[in-house]
């Protein structure tokens, strides 16, 4: 079973990341992109079947290692 | 408009990030993670308004700087 994480800065929380992108892409002359914003994206490979427990286990992986939910959000998607 | 980008590393190419991910869910006695492989998700806001042309010039942005073709594959997602 598969699960994909997401983990995105809160909204407010300053993206320095995303900002040099958005310089970057401005110098290469890339225009009309008025905001960018980066996060992480996290998959693994579980070898739990049952997608319940599934998603209960990897959103206290994201809770405990993953994301820092102080600054962070995150979305889980589990596919079989 | 917004886009959403996920760079990944290609398949074959160590992730030693994911990795050591993995390592840490071991020591924090997660079981049952066969792989973890990480990645970068970039959300966009632009000002175009055509899906088309939108998705082209992301995908011209992540052949020149979001994503390393050598070892990143690249997709992208546009959303009105």
């Amino acid at each position: 079973m598969k699960a994909k994480v997401h983990v995105t800065l809160k909204n407010g929380v300053l993206d320095p990341q995303g900002k040099a992108v958005q310089h970057a892409l401005a110098a290469l002359n890339f225009g009309g992109v008025d905001e960018v914003r980066q996060g992480k994206y996290i998959e693994l490979d579980l070898t739990e079947t049952d997608p319940a427990k599934a998603r209960e286990s990897v959103e206290k992986m994201c809770r405990e290692l993953l994301a820092n939910t102080v600054i962070e959000n995150y979305t889980v998607e589990i596919e079989a």
